[in-house]
């Protein structure tokens, strides 16, 4: 280009949009922030974390927030006291949605989808970091993160089953096949029945294992990672990992050759040759 | 509902569609129903349990009488004398095959495939029990069942490529990928080599392995587990796993949150939650 | 058919398409065909056999000239010197890039594109034979192979995002997924670690590991094998495997019955056939 200097997007111009979430006051959850990784902890550990209607909604808005985040580069999401999330709250979930109707029911499932919609559209690349019980909606929460780091003793169950749901929650159906393969989802879905960490790390589930002391340090440091890494790719290799999952072929390839083009026209890929010839370190900045 | 008591589907309305199964006198291997579980055994040991025009076509029917069956609640499929299927019999199918042309032979094709879409179609689970042999269009109607259960010693081989044929036999190409992996299917469809047990478990197309003498007795155990399961909502779980697959992340969200809020006004989403408040095991009813 | 001998296409008829290439001579790589495989070496091994705009170029038109091949029927990748591929050279395409313009880039990723579609129209199994380093488009030419031999040692690094890009290279985001799961190809889309040969295998990245010095020889064996198959159906196989998999499974169920009956017409069929009903191996012609 002939302009002398490169031309930015005025964030005056997007403020009702541009979101500064290191502050952000979590109500239903605690949120931390450190450097460009922010931590989401589902905090009820004497009821092993579940999810009521107010932290489903909080989820949703936040992951929706994060969409427009200047200054969160990764996520962490995990539990208190050893577990990772019961699932949505018997009591407080369960027990009104037996009493509601239709057009209520599916305001419901559709608040829970768009949970997962706002996390797979959001830029950030999620960890999960699963130790303990990670059940029902929790499953979900972890399925539905990019990578996921598990222990030993977690149990991961989708065990919609056992509550006489279907197995088809929040994406489970599409998404868990493409993670630990069709017969393996299949068995999962079908029976609600416990994935145990080795297990879960064999089939693809999780990435790695940790100690339970050292999950939420190795899922923070694996955060920190890739929150110093071309963050602006990044947020494109997560949207093509989904947008690209339906599409034929040859869509696909045409979609990754006008994505990466755009890539390659951010300084992040400059910094990387100009380091690469220097013989330093890549300093990236996300743009 | 302000109605006094939940209306039923008048059965009588439906009696063309509706399917008692228990007495179903198969013609062409046998069949059995005991509580709500039906199995089905290839049984021409003395050829390994091949299939023929015949049995292909009864199959499918049967398979396509289960869709309204009410009785029938989860289905076991297997082989007698210690194989589970042999395929296309050389001189029944293979022979005639050779000598038929182009509209007939998409006869056929589409006959075979329909017996993929009717298993697949029909809201009953599928259990194949796999020992021995699991060959041709065997290893095809083991790969359509919903989970697998073999034996060391079973050898599953998608042998079309040795009898100057294409892998791409009843669905073999868009559902193998999904459930061992594009690397490994191709493996298997180019080769036609054997897949051993243990490495069929490994690589997920065995959900897992028993010894020989256990395998049918775990199979109905575990096809009686999920028939006594809210059966309903299984049957959702099936049609989901499949419908979804070749939808974008959005649109199978949408789906599912429809397919949920439907399972959520069952009755058994309601006698699972009154057995939770009352510490005891839910018994579902299927509706 | 009434008519008294098979009548065939007339090669002169197809002249401009009609390729023989056991006689081509490769400029950028080194080509040689022994039977009916050919062998592609990469062979630049002081730098670890990188890729260059020509021989991308090069690649590219090879293997869509390998469309209308009529000589050769399988082919063999690999790279020399005990390395693969370390990528697109630093110096002669990574420099250049970074001062393109957005219509230059396009230009490119759609070149390189143009190769992974190449790879995968082509009716012949690619079988890549990977040895150490197999970095950036050269791991992305392994995964557009068919089949994948690697070796313990082997390297295999989707680095894209080491260098300020997005995973989303030539198809990576759909195809891989395809092959090791979701979970697993997001953590190396998005981390750019290596996978180690004994994990890769693990995963279904490879199909078997062979030592360093077995390697080629061992690809070439099996895609010998692959050569002396009914070869039009191999064809239609590794056509079914890709066109299917954005399909619903009733669209590929309807796919395969038409493919299937297309190669019950061919003669490798009947020669499969009349070899068993004599007890004698067949030998297949292609057609």
């Amino acid at each position: 280009m002939s302009i002398e200097s490169t031309p930015r997007l005025d964030p005056a111009l997007a403020a009702g949009n541009l979101q500064q979430l290191a502050g952000y006051e979590a109500r239903h959850f605690r949120w931390t922030v450190q450097g460009k990784v922010a931590t989401v902890v589902l905090d009820r550990p004497e009821r092993k974390n579940p999810l009521t209607f107010e932290s489903y909604a909080e989820l949703r808005d936040l992951f929706g927030r994060l969409r427009q985040a200047t200054d969160v580069k990764a996520v962490v999401v995990t539990g208190s006291g050893g577990n990772f999330c019961s699932g949505g709250d018997v009591h407080e979930i369960i027990g009104p949605l037996v009493r509601l109707q239709a057009p209520e029911l599916l305001l419901f499932t559709r608040m829970t989808g768009d949970l997962v919609k706002a996390m797979r559209a959001c830029p950030q690349p999620i960890v999960a970091a699963v130790d303990g019980v990670c059940a029902g909606a929790g499953a979900i929460v972890a399925m539905a993160s990019d990578l996921r780091l598990g222990t030993a003793r977690s149990k991961t169950a989708f065990l919609f089953n056992r509550v006489g749901l279907a197995g088809c929650d929040m994406g489970a159906c599409a998404i868990l096949p493409r993670i630990v393969g069709q017969g393996r989802a299949s068995e999962l879905l079908y029976t609600g029945r416990s994935l145990g960490g080795e297990e879960g790390e064999r089939w693809g589930f999780f990435n790695r294992l940790c100690g339970p002391d050292e999950l939420l340090a190795e899922a923070q440091k694996l955060a920190a990672e890739l929150a110093d890494g071309p963050t602006f790719a990044n947020g494109i290799t997560k949207t093509m990992l989904h947008h690209e999952w339906a599409m034929t072929l040859e869509q696909a390839i045409e979609a990754e050759a006008q994505a990466q083009a755009l890539c390659m026209l951010t300084e992040d890929f400059t910094r990387a040759y100009e380091a690469f010839v220097a013989r330093r370190k890549p300093v990236f900045e996300g743009n």
